[in-house]
């Protein structure tokens, strides 16, 4: 029952995604459907609705466009990013990047930014202003991330800093709309923002150790491609001591990716980060604690683990 | 008087622009800042303020907002436009793209676009949907215009679609939006749109003129380098007769920039292009007629006339 209601809205937001990026010009409809249709968790969305269900509304029809926009988001940064990382698959799909070659993809990028805001205009300006900026966020972590990887230079503090800028917000921003649409009170708003936002950072933390320890057929890519751009080296900098790291780091410059990731997996750094994915897990599990009970409270309690325990 | 009530809300401008650039990414507010400070004509803004001054609106402060975030994504796309053709000056200063790489330049680019709907936020459903097509066209234009100079394919009507998506929506929105905030009946909102269209069309032609025949002193880059986008060929293709093209085209494949920018000049179809210009500037002035007698629309006139004069 709970599942139901939710895939409905899911359904539907595919078929928003789908249809709103309709264009004259073919290439950007190609590319963008290219990318829409290439799968993806749809995690945002997914809390939007439950956010929207947990605090009593029950209208799902009038959350999907900006479950829709939010996943757009997530989606325009992707196609983006591919290009500054030179990344050839995603999701087990060619990139626009490598399909379509950079010009385009960035055009495609900010293509489908832009249908984003036509997907939000109809809610008002206290969600835009919360959706422009979990968006700006986003664009600041991304940046971070790039001049941290540039420099080398990433301490526990900035690793914290890129994930929740990059992640978390955006995350946040969809339970927090959900939450203001459904009509919650200002403590069960905080509450489903807090339990998100800590959920994001939890995801992005096993998306990092993933690239270090994953399977690369589960997770439709090669596994060290972050490693390479030094993001798979923040996540277990974040867990891993000093010491062992500079001695990992070393090898790495010298070595191919494949002994950088078992010179990883060997530090137990890998464990300290899961560590951490729990630690902020259970920190979004105490913030459902605000949130009445309800089938969707539930369902984002086993969101918790499944973000946990996922391959990919 | 009329300059000075639009030169405040022009100044107003600058100080939103450069203040929403902040941000606690250093390198982000300082691209940002860079590409805002580099000058610009700003006439969207300006369409902006004296659509809504005749219409009747007197307010200019709640203009702001708007004008500044038509003019950002103007600058966004421009930062995104000078990654994709390598270009290492505009207005007479380096290139976010030259200064802080690819990378930076395509975050920089999306950071100006986050910051937009920020600021359109408080508008209303109505104007963010005029915004949010407007961008749309904008990007779709610069896609066409990417595929054109890719295959060399550009005919007559693909030159017209894409300097009406790439230019002359974004100069409709803002009129349009003025005009609506001005409290405008509809017939005055179609015909100052119609105005600032036209005059969006008469200024691409002229920018892309001013690429084969302009001082490049005065325009603060290169000549040419639209020309080697095929941009420049585009506009006086539109002019010129085919066999002439053919032959112009035929020499451009083998000899350098200079020797292109002489037998374009001497084909005459440049000066077809600017007969185009002309026309299409006095569609401008046409619709203007719909528009009660003001200091505003004389200045709107005025602007047809320095449009068609301008010599960067």
């Amino acid at each position: 029952m709970t599942i139901e209601i939710v895939q409905e809205g899911l359904t539907a937001v595919e078929k928003k995604l789908e249809s709103v990026v309709s264009s004259q010009v073919q290439l950007l409809e190609d590319a963008g459907r290219h990318i829409i249709t290439s799968g993806g968790k749809r995690v945002r969305p997914r809390l939007a609705f439950l956010a929207y269900l947990a605090a009593g509304g029950q209208d799902v029809a009038s959350v999907v466009s900006m479950a829709a926009a939010v996943e757009m988001v997530h989606t325009a940064t992707l196609v983006h990013d591919d290009i500054n990382d030179h990344s050839a698959t995603r999701r087990g799909k060619v990139t626009v990047h490598a399909k379509w070659g950079r010009t385009f993809a960035l055009l495609t990028g900010d293509y489908l930014f832009t249908k984003v805001y036509e997907m939000m205009a109809p809610y008002g300006a206290d969600l835009n202003v919360i959706m422009a900026k979990a968006t700006t966020h986003l664009v600041e972590g991304e940046t971070l991330q790039a001049e941290a990887a540039k420099s080398g230079d990433i301490g526990r503090e900035t690793y914290k800093q890129i994930i929740s800028l990059k992640t978390a917000s955006l995350f946040e921003a969809s339970a927090r709309m959900g939450a203001i649409l459904g009509g919650a009170n200002n403590d069960v708003v905080t509450a489903l923002a807090a339990y998100a936002y800590n959920l994001g950072l939890a995801f992005q933390i096993v998306d990092d150790i993933l690239d270090i320890i994953g399977d690369p057929e589960a997770l439709g890519k090669p596994i060290g491609t972050d490693l390479t751009q030094n993001r798979g080296v923040m996540a277990v900098q974040n867990g891993g001591s000093t010491t062992q790291l500079k001695e990992v780091t070393a090898v790495a410059a010298a070595d191919p990716i494949q002994e950088m990731l078992s010179r990883f997996r060997e530090s137990g750094a890998v464990e300290i980060a899961r560590l951490q994915a729990i630690e902020v897990a259970e920190r979004a599990r105490t913030a459902l604690e605000t949130v009445p009970p309800s089938p969707y409270r539930d369902e984002m309690e086993n969101l918790i683990d499944l973000v946990l325990d996922r391959q990919n």
